[in-house]
């Protein structure tokens, strides 16, 4: 991993934020506060970078002291949770109180916060009073989803953001009432990332190919993230919105030149559906025989809607003699090379294509683990081929590190990533 | 969700765990820190409550002032990240300063390290020496999975345990070395979890049939988690070891009756496993016919070690020429009823034995979405049917809600228990 450092941006004088996430069901194992990571996202976007992110149970002097401590490091603080009707929630009075201010029943609000539950048929319950009680000199932020609003308030140099921690409450707020004002007022300075996928190639490869690049551009973070089967890397901007847009694409044209033909997708982007998609406009169809990946490439093939339109089906060849029955894969084959070999893969591809009638087929034989592996084929070892009307099988052998499932996931991206550079007439 | 508010069970005396995660890129949009969630989970399991969680930077000062903060909050205090070997790592020097500590470096743990660089064939980089920069005073936790040991210290009445980032090794050092001496001293107030897992019925259904149960523990805290496809049951109990695993055990049990042989598993035990162990205990091979599920089923099946023990394979049937050519679907059954139907998931099933010639197999097919509903089949419309040797066929219809990908789930999951059900006998 390489890259600047996100939290270390902020100068005197900028906007740094500090996220704290109320909350006692976060301390404990069964929840995760994925709301300030969402929070980040969104405060980068508009040139805001966060310094400290907490999470501290439903306790008055605990969030007030949490408070103090991240007003020390950051002068926006933002808030999520703790605004619910029920006993335990106490985010108002905690703010009140480290604020010096008064919380005072608002009866306009009140009186339609009544009128919604009778419409819907309810009484309203006398615990949902309190969330009519407002921090007095606070900017109240509606809630269009939900009855807890928002509100923003300022204690001497640092602003303070409180927002519900229901998921899409909070963003509705943020995104309607928060980040247009924090935008309008910002320095001018936003980020834009972009992220550049790679599939079938390792992290230390990727890194060998960008390395000019990364220099060339050193002065934003470039940040490469790993996983079985896939490779990103993470670029930023941070500069004027027109600057920044036009950088961050620049940088994309330069690390894309230097990968040549090895990015697959960019930001949201996945391969099977740019698979399907290169299927989809070349009017080809595909079938598949899969072995150790028992499925998996069929199913992230699938998981695109339309795939009925260029997927046909796929044989799951667990068994030997499945392979021999449903693929043509010959006995003597089995004997003389084994299941996991190039002679069976290719003869599998060429089976499926023939069996499914389709323009193209792949197939995928290999040792998933944790048994199953010798000297000359440990395990991680997979044979691939791809077999094409009218054309030579191709077949790739690969060995691939980790355990069972990381195995099968690398083994079924690899797959797609075959298919993508033939349909691109890449694949050397 | 019901329960204690897991952060507030900390007296004076007790132990209080606040967990600090170090490291920048948590600050920013890209990676989530899960490993205290984790540590959450171990430690409430010795009686430790974590009451307060912060991620901070690789900074030196905000280390040190995230300390101080923590001290005040907790009496255990676990960190995680910035021992790796690069300049922004610096949490040992952090922690130093705060300790008001010298580090000095550890010359025989330096060659050894230089010697396992050798041993794999490579010069050791120097920035890899300031891993052997220890804390005066502090005691080491080695790491067997890398380079990095952990520390553990203590200043006035607050404990400090260093732990790296990287998950495999902040676990096992966990595991290995810090666990037991928590364990050995604790209160003897420990909490047990168990949960329960149900697939095939939907969160209210199963709310409805527990709700005596829950009246009759209502001391203890349990919790409803609904993701497509499952709901889990999390109880918990806190007491001392023998007390909390007798109890826990006897909820265990209510519950487990109350529900009636409809929980497939508990912790970690998941369905196709479940799955695997009754075929393989009943001498039974499986095939499958998926349709919309495109290969899910399959891939979670041999996901499990071993499976190929009992899976012979799948035909993924996406179009319907596939249906009739590999399993044996009628064309006039595709035109009377169409391939969504009670007639066409039993002659799959059927079709699937007699090719793959096993003692069972399972068909789905349905409508994912998001097109290709009518208003008789509107999407998440699937049928189900299972096919045993000389047995009835079983047929089920079931619709799901949700995107295409919740549907795809949903409908795996559910096959994977009908198989259960009727493995274990007790499928109507």
């Amino acid at each position: 991993v390489s890259g600047r450092a996100d939290g270390e941006t902020g100068e005197r004088g900028e906007t740094r934020a500090a996220i704290i996430a109320i909350g006692s069901e976060m301390l404990g194992p069964l929840r995760l506060d994925t709301n300030s990571q969402w929070l980040s996202a969104r405060l980068e976007e508009v040139g805001i970078p966060v310094v400290h992110k907490s999470i501290v149970g439903d306790d008055l002097e605990a969030i007030a002291e949490e408070l103090s401590h991240a007003s020390r490091r950051g002068n926006l603080i933002v808030t999520t949770g703790g605004l619910g009707p029920t006993a335990d929630d106490v985010t108002v009075a905690a703010v009140a109180r480290w604020l010096g201010v008064e919380v005072m029943r608002n009866e306009e609000f009140l009186a339609r916060m009544r009128a919604r539950f009778e419409r819907r048929g309810f009484r309203m319950p006398t615990t949902n009073e309190k969330q009519a009680d407002f921090l007095v000199g606070a900017h109240v932020l509606e809630n269009p989803r939900g009855t807890a609003p928002g509100f923003w308030v300022r204690r001497d140099d640092v602003e303070l953001v409180i927002l519900p921690g229901v998921p899409s409450e909070m963003r509705e707020i943020l995104e309607l009432s928060v980040l247009p004002r924090l935008k309008e007022r910002s320095s001018g300075i936003v980020a834009r990332r972009r992220v550049l996928r790679i599939a079938g190639m390792g992290e230390s490869a990727v890194e060998e190919r960008v390395a000019p690049v990364y220099e060339k551009w050193k002065e934003h973070p470039v940040t490469i993230l790993a996983s079985p089967g896939e490779v990103q890397l993470h670029l930023c901007v941070r500069a004027e919105p027109s600057r920044a847009e036009e950088t961050v694409a620049r940088m994309e044209q330069d690390f894309a030149q230097a990968l040549a033909g090895r990015v697959f997708g960019r930001d949201g982007e996945d391969l099977s559906a740019t698979v399907g998609r290169l299927l989809r406009d070349s009017g080809r169809t595909l079938a598949l025989a899969e072995s150790c990946t028992g499925g998996m490439i069929s199913s992230l093939l699938t998981d695109t809607p339309g795939s009925s339109a260029y997927f046909r089906g796929a044989v799951v060849s667990y068994a030997n003699s499945v392979k021999e029955e449903m693929l043509g894969l010959s006995r003597r084959t089995l004997e003389e090379h084994g299941a996991v070999s190039q002679e069976a893969a290719r003869q599998m591809a060429e089976g499926a294509r023939a069996r499914f009638d389709t323009d193209l087929a792949a197939a995928v034989t290999g040792i998933a683990g944790p048994d199953g592996g010798t000297p000359e084929k440990p395990v991680g070892t997979v044979w691939f081929a791809l077999s094409e009307r009218d054309r030579e099988v191709v077949a790739k052998r690969r060995s691939f590190i980790g355990d069972r499932g990381m195995v099968r996931r690398a083994a079924s991206l690899y797959a797609l990533e075959l298919l993508r550079r033939h349909l691109e007439g890449s694949l050397a």
